[in-house]
């Protein structure tokens, strides 16, 4: 007879070899070659991340829970180290494209390696570690699943940024046809709300504490807006006018020749987009994707209308599920947002699709406090100069996402499936 | 008998030349050649200052209201136009310490043409333009008494980089002594609050529009953190530390080397500070300054505090008068922050002194719109990436400043009069 | 009964069978990820070689002899053109390392496809042609051994960076022993002398047109500096003595903080060199290598003496012949240079080994004039701020040198195999 | 009765007060504001000039001979000294420009000190003094010399590059009437000769010591390349073709965007030239100027020439006499190179109007060493990777130029005025 906490144990085994074994199907298209780069500053190798999410249950977990645990090799510490000031000195983020060693075949004997130990611990763990071991191997399991999503875009960019432009895959499978609905505006009542996270189940520290904020009537899109809306906006002459733009949004898409979103091609006066099963005309209905914060503010502004803050968006996502079935998330394996597959819902692509940016800056919620110890660096460190983006996007796993989940990336930063929900 | 509105014209007149009489006054213990240069990218040459306000009054109002107005030099607008897109070319701002020409002299002129055109036009407006014409005068007027303390935070800048470390200004004036006050921290109840402008009086629409804010209760320090008290920071090992840091802050403090703030120099193990009356031993009661957001932080990290934001900053200071005697405003020609001078109040230092940083990013208020136009450049489109700071300095004019009033910087800006106020 | 043509291209088919087999032999030990790393501007990824040189065939002799020929990729001229602004557009040299495809194993398909197809063409090429095509294909194979030596650096570049230090290869061949010869200097007669090539065989257009020079009697070291002895300059403050240095060569090592050439390691008070064969205690009577023109020049300066002048450098080869069997070149497999191994020679090292840094700028012969076409930018566009360096390297192949060849390269450049020889 | 030795320190003691005064002459037309720009890291500020020629006599020569000497000011060593390592730390390079202080007064000031003392020197030094004294008087004399002419392109680049244009001088003494004389080669024979400086009279390190060369025949360019000859080299294209360019030149001048010589400006359809006399028609007979290497060779490359070799520029030279009374030298006030004044000389403008680039290095001649000390840093450590320009500019003092005479600058330089003459 197994105690309860033998149970949950075992279950949570079995989700740890669910998300690992996602992660490695993520990788199964490549060639080795996919493995190695790192394209820019933002992206890391395949390899690098395949390693690194195992030297994350290797460092926090194994060394410290297993007792004689032997590291698989004495310097993946500081080859596999993201930004761990407290866990020593490690390769400059800019140089892990410069490794060719260790080779994909080392990284997964060392996933393996990790796997087995971790195995063997979840057998024979004490007692009084078993708290304290759940607490980080869930932060494991999630770390895993956020960098899952991290290997669709890294991926992306290494082959869409190929003047190839190898697919990532095949057709199979990738629903992009859908529906055209009218965009409308959903009214939400304002007040006083509860925000943040507050139950028992898993949720990063940067989600707490709940809080009470004020919001004033609002209106909120019924979608997200489509490559179609986009072109509009384009053809209007949106990336010339400089008074739809912030300041240093439009610096930028000046000094980088930004016209259209990440992997737009004109081709023969022809817009083509690459996405991950290839090079392909530009499919109208689908939500707009790979743009900066930059750009969806300015797109908001030429439509006269505005982005939500995260407190909006949290209070109109309240009433959706979302793992609802039609949410498109990695599980659908479209890799890609689509059009919208039930007319009948009254609020479409909240979950799913591409993440939404806000006009909200990721800062500490009120009574927000760092964790101590090394995990303290996990999403504190970042709090500041980055904008928080809601509801996941078509490379995020359905279980990881909650309608309190905050991501947030530098408003510059468009090679995530990053999309526009409008407000007013 | 004069009407109503030729009385209010001619105050304003009064204040207009008051108010360019200043900005020339705080020039006047300049050299001629430290009006030339630009010594980092944020900083304007003196020179660019007093000429660029003419150019703001010249290209808002006499163009436009005081008809066959010949503009002074046709190609001033290239070269001062600050930022303003839709007024067309100008002067790349790395280059504004690249002219000499035109001269101190020129530039004298300039201005005395500038303001003999508007004492003309005030005479003779249209009044169906008056109404149109004072609203951009205010603003021009307001626009100038920002640039004064620009002007004084440039030339410190400028004076104190020098190997020579050339005072500004000799001691008469002076308040260096003043009152060392426990370091308290005040309950301020709260719920829901009235935020920004929402009188008849001037205010910049990044103040606007008065909205609701809910807050919880909080507690708020009673003065500015102190040098003494930022030296035990630096000598508990403050700058040495990561995990009381930011990580774009503590990338940057490595970079840069800081170990203090600005202007702080350590001779034969000593603490100098470069003031405007030169450079003098540390005064330990005085409030710190020229320190970044990302010190700031570090340091209530460090104090295990935290700083506030600027609705509570703003909910805490509607107690106090800003136009106080005590405040050490520009006309106190301080131009440096002191002691505490009266020990009787409850919360010293909210107004004048140094700005002081808060964890709130510069973002518009729920309902801002942009002015169309030019001017919807001047405060809207720098809404990313910015942190607010609250309460004025010793460099800005008394009758400038508001409760409401909402100034935003880089959070790696260090030559500010900028400091600290904490929270918990 | 074939001609003496038929038979001339027969050997050099087997030549080309031969140079392109070695260059595939470079590549044998690699692992497919050591493939696609390009970890500096300088370096290529050993793919891109691989390609670029069947490119080369490709472009300057497939597609002008071979009537029908299809190039095998379309996209491949993009990829694979080094710098023939003649040939249109490229990828940029410091994005060759951002690309997996295509895979080496396409490329090597692409390289047979090249193979059979130049077989082809050597069966059936028209009479007319050949001598317009031999002159190519001579260039084409030259090409071709050029690259294998970069080949060499370049792979010792990325394996000698990965904190890793993986071998390329095992210890077998290599030679490490030998003598230690007495360092001293040879009395040359100077005068005018002959300098360039003039005989029938190939050599470059930068070696050409022979010419008068005039030198004054010098006296050459009799072998190469060694380790022993540059450990000398640096135990003595060299790295740390300004007056040793040019001014350039001063800031640079400054800023990138050199203390030792290129690969050397102190680990534990002991000096350590990452060779081929992996991380090895510093051997002392090996020359020198991995250094920059500025620590030729500056370990010269400190030992009262200076490098030759190229001129100096072939007066003085002249005397020897550059495939002695005991030149250490690339068929001799040590991949690095090596002890001396026959005490009864005159002047040591002249030609395999490292190469020797000299005084002369890469400039054009008198009378040199630039071909026309494409190869008119393989030599002769690159005149310019490189220093000339003589005689070959352990990764040179030893068919490929000359007396009179010229190689060149910027004066901070450390990854190839370049030493110092002395003279007075 | 004064001695040879009085005299000829008093006829010195003339000398540096006339060259003195010339350059404070230079500076004559400048406003203050002019004095203090540095906008560009090649240029330096016109005071920084007059200080360090003046801090040059106090360090080299008043702290060492005149005892008692007491420094003008305990900083200016460390804001004047250029480039001299062993002399101590200085203010960076690009930082001379961001100096308002010492002002221009306090630098005359310095000068005034220096001068006195200079000749309080001159009157009482030490017998066993007067033969170093002498060496570093003179150096010190060529010194300022230099500085002269680098304040005449430095002003000239602080006024053109002002939007404004203003400006150096009127148009008195300018000559810009002259002939135009076909161009012509003139046989030079070739053969051993004597290159560099042998007399007794003060010349370089750098030019000495004499030695033999060899030289082809040749043919030199009877007159610099004029305006209207470059221009017809961009009408030809000659900016779009890249096989008249050196790489890294053609890569220069596509990133920088250079369609002609600085400070030419394609206005209405008319080329314009910035002068020193202000911006004019541009001239077609005058030689062309401010060009950069890379321009002057692409020019020969597409006039089917080449230019000079310095040696052969040397030997061509001897037969010429510097200082005719018709070169354009700064004596004659033009500051400009002009057209040909004389028809009826048979080498024109050899010297005086524009400096000449040669494809020579700047190497150091045959058995160069560098001086002991400080002065070793003078010509020494720059010997690499600039080019030897010759003959002297319109900027250039008269006494200053010889035969000999070596001038060095990176190829990319274009604020001098250098300029064409062919060869072939």
């Amino acid at each position: 007879m197994i105690s309860f906490e033998e149970k949950a144990l075992s279950i949570e085994l079995d989700k740890f070899k669910d998300i690992r074994k996602q992660t490695e199907k993520i990788c199964a298209p490549l060639q080795i070659e996919d493995y190695v780069l790192q394209p820019n500053a933002d992206a890391s190798p395949p390899k690098w991340h395949l390693a690194h999410t195992a030297w994350f249950f290797e460092t926090f977990i194994l060394n410290r829970f297993l007792s004689g645990y032997k590291p698989f090799h004495s310097m993946y510490n500081f080859i596999f180290n993201s930004y761990y000031e407290s866990i020593g000195e490690r390769v400059m983020r800019v140089d892990r494209g410069n490794l060719s060693r260790p080779t994909v075949s080392d990284v997964m004997n060392y996933r393996e390696y990790v796997d087995e130990h971790i195995t063997n611990l979840i057998e024979k763990i004490k007692e009084k570690d078993v708290a304290e071991f759940e607490k980080l191997f869930v932060i494991g399991l999630n770390h895993e699943q956020q960098h899952q999503e991290l290997l669709v875009t890294d991926i992306k960019f290494i082959l869409g940024n190929n003047p190839l432009m190898p697919p990532y895959l095949d057709n199979h499978n990738v629903e992009n046809i859908g529906n055209n609905i009218e965009l409308e505006y959903i009214r939400v009542k304002g007040g006083e709300h509860l925000i943040g996270y507050k139950g028992d189940a898993f949720a990063w520290d940067n989600e707490k504490p709940v809080h009470t904020v004020y919001v004033d009537n609002f209106e909120i899109a019924n979608r997200l807006i489509t490559n179609k809306e986009y072109l509009e906006f384009i053809n209007n002459g949106g990336y010339q006018k400089f008074n739809f733009w912030l300041g240093e949004g439009w610096d930028l898409a000046r000094s980088q020749k930004w016209e259209a979103p990440m992997y737009w091609h004109k081709m023969d006066g022809q817009w083509m987009n690459y996405t991950l099963t290839g090079l392909k005309p530009l499919s109208p209905d689908e939500p707009v994707t790979h743009i900066s914060f930059y750009e969806a503010d300015a797109y908001a502004s030429w439509a006269d209308k505005r982005l939500l803050t995260e407190a909006e968006w949290e209070i109109a996502a309240k009433h959706f599920n979302p793992t609802s079935d039609n949410a498109n998330f990695i599980e659908k394996e479209n890799y890609h947002p689509i059009p919208i597959q039930n007319k009948n819902e009254i609020c479409h692509q909240l979950f799913g699709d591409t993440w939404e940016w806000t006009y909200s800056g990721y800062f500490p919620y009120p009574g927000y406090t760092r964790e101590k110890g090394a995990l303290g660096e996990y999403n504190g460190k970042f709090m500041l100069n980055q904008m928080v983006l809601r509801g996941g996007s078509c490379a995020t796993p359905a279980n990881h996402i909650r309608n309190t989940y905050r991501n947030f990336f530098h408003a510059d930063k468009r090679w995530q499936f990053s999309g526009i929900r409008l407000a007013k």
